[in-house]
């Protein structure tokens, strides 16, 4: 008898048929014996009803009340789930986020889960209930209904798995798993059957969407083995965990393009200290995210100066440009370009700490493609490239024929 | 400065610009000065989509994951209304009735408030918010959610006026009060500016749907004086509140007619002990309300035997007739006759006590008019007959012109 955290998002829950089919799923597992914690997101659809309500009403509703609103979706499908489980004969309670004892704190729209009280949840599953828990909400201490932003569902399964010691997380999504490329772009991609939280985390910083990085961040901290499975058939999912020795075997789990950096490149940066940090404050105080960073020394006429490159989302693109254009005379940069046509194209794989010459092989497989290397950054586990956007699917299929097939 | 309750039903919040126009209205009052406490209903629509969600799933979802289901309802208006109320630069905090300190029984989808503690309500209040909670539910002591069934906004709202000894309790609805007749059958018939709240439940126990039966029992217990007034204009409403002796001038209050009812007469039941209550305890047990009662003595032959007629909901013809025919040979009845052709006509007010004669000119003006009496039912402040359905709103055009116009 194990016990099982089972999150479903909101395409798995996104009809009463399809909530019929999740409790189909959990009641097979309730057969062979297993404790059963079901997560749920709201139904597909019911969010954005929500917020255009809200945005029907003015443009910038209050987050207190945003979260007061759109947690009342998870609260539907919990309801229902629990009705759908009934009619199969099987116990089951659905509790609110609040009611599951998880506890936040008070950055509406965006809360971080502070701790998690599973008495409640212990006793009705020791009392025979499937307990299903309304995803990507909690309460503060002082009882404000709170939500945990993207991907909170997530992150809600991750955390009762931590806390309740689960024996399995498994997060049902529409793929079957994690793959080494996107299926769709690469034909010879393959579904891991495991993969390192470093990789998975490397993987979804380079545009695979499987998850949203703070969920598998949370995976890691706390050791919280969990499945990425789909819900649309019985198809054995991708394992994350720890990493072990023998995944050092395969020096490249994974290829991923991210075809939504655009690139901006400062010319002739004084070298003196401070003009990076002024840069990348000013950014940061846009609340611009950036990702890559790249600065190369170039010596223009008798003054040392560099030349900066950063890559940002590319929704971000034009705001990034103004923000760096009104500091022009302030740091004394020559002239700033913006690039919006690239890809940014990652190996990414536990093995490459102690398999030396990955990084010269790509070069080479991209070399022998014809494509143009513009930035390149790299971390113990995965290189970056940021290449033409036109040459990215094919640098991609390259890369995933030399490395994994 | 005034602390006032305001009530809005379903149809005021059905949508973004009526919510739009609740938080207009909240703010002219705040203009004045008063504390304002908002109750909210789920936006017209909502609730009968979620029940419609659950019974598609199964035909007899538990009841208390209905009550987590609907309770989602309410949850969404209270955020809008603070959004709105926000968006024209008040002070607003939405409270679910948990929050709001309303603890109920444990009896879901018609739990029965048990006691308010509104200190959070209190300090949100003098803080210079206005306070929004969700009508309909509460939660047990235990943290469960429940709900109030029918008419529970309402009831919220009179609970909280109650709790909070609010100055005032306004009641929005799509009317303009409470009428002397209602107004789409009788052209005469003319909005009340008070009412006691004995005469309204008689009127509403008598087919008069302004509001249900136990808010205005819950009002009168705790002498909550209310006013029942429109969400479309600024017409002053009408109040409901303990009679006055100027009442008493006005015999008549109101005139209504219930088309909802059906008659069953039971022919020659044995006149022995035990015979009726064995009918009645049998009706109850099948969920059967019954409203009027009528018995007379009459001779079969040489056994004493009596007649008895009473009324059902129209809906429950059917099985309060199976009930009794199933009962003919127990009860010893001669036989049993249905009838849906019928209408409960009543006069209303507090004046009958201290006014003789009302009776004989009710039935007077029915005679004039040939309308036959089939039963006749009388409290201190009501006189109800059961007519032909054909002649009910004849009927009550003549009585409302002879005691009211």
């Amino acid at each position: 008898m194990a016990l099982i955290v089972q999150k479903f998002g909101g395409t798995s829950v996104a009809n009463p048929e399809r909530i019929k089919n999740v409790a189909r799923r959990v009641a097979k597992y309730r057969a062979q014996g297993d404790q059963v914690v079901v997560v749920v997101s709201a139904m597909s659809g019911v969010t954005d009803g929500l917020i255009k309500l809200a945005k029907d009403i003015t443009a910038l509703p209050s987050e207190r009340e945003m979260d007061m609103l759109l947690a009342t979706g998870e609260q539907q499908t919990i309801a229902l789930a629990a009705i759908a489980l009934h009619a199969l004969g099987l116990q089951a309670v659905s509790l609110t986020g609040a009611q599951a004892g998880i506890v936040t704190d008070g950055v509406h729209t965006k809360a971080k889960i502070r701790n998690i009280t599973p008495k409640q949840v212990h006793s009705l599953l020791d009392a025979g209930n499937v307990v299903i828990v309304a995803g990507f909400q909690g309460q503060t201490s002082e009882g404000q209904i709170t939500t945990l932003g993207r991907g909170g569902s997530d992150l809600t399964a991750i955390a009762l798995a931590a806390a309740l010691k689960a024996d399995l997380c498994q997060i049902y999504t529409d793929v079957d798993g994690v793959y080494t490329a996107d299926p769709r772009l690469v034909p010879g991609a393959k579904k891991l059957s495991e993969i390192a939280y470093d990789e998975m985390l490397e993987l979804a910083g380079s545009g695979a969407k499987v998850m949203q990085l703070r969920s598998v961040e949370f995976a890691k901290k706390f050791n919280v083995i969990f499945e990425v499975r789909s819900s649309l058939n019985d198809n054995p999912g991708t394992i994350v965990k720890e990493e072990t020795n023998s995944m050092e075997d395969v020096v490249v789990r994974g290829v991923s393009l991210d075809k939504n950096q655009a690139k901006i490149t400062l010319f002739s940066v004084p070298d003196q200290p401070g003009r990076a940090a002024r840069i990348f404050r000013a950014l940061s105080d846009a609340a611009i995210n950036v990702d890559m960073i790249v600065q190369n020394v170039s010596h223009d006429g008798g003054v040392r100066a560099t030349d900066l490159s950063f890559t940002v989302d590319k929704p971000d693109l034009l705001k990034a440009s103004t923000v760096i254009e009104g500091l022009k005379a302030e740091v004394g940069f020559k002239e700033s370009v913006a690039d919006e046509q690239i890809g940014k194209l990652s190996i990414v794989g536990v093995g490459m700490r102690s398999h030396s010459g990955v990084a010269a092989k790509m070069f080479d497989v991209l070399a022998h493609e014809g494509v143009n290397i513009g930035m390149i950054s790299t971390s113990e586990i995965k290189i970056s490239v940021v290449i033409a956007l036109a040459q990215g699917e094919q640098a991609m299929k390259a890369l995933h024929e030399a490395f994994i097939e």
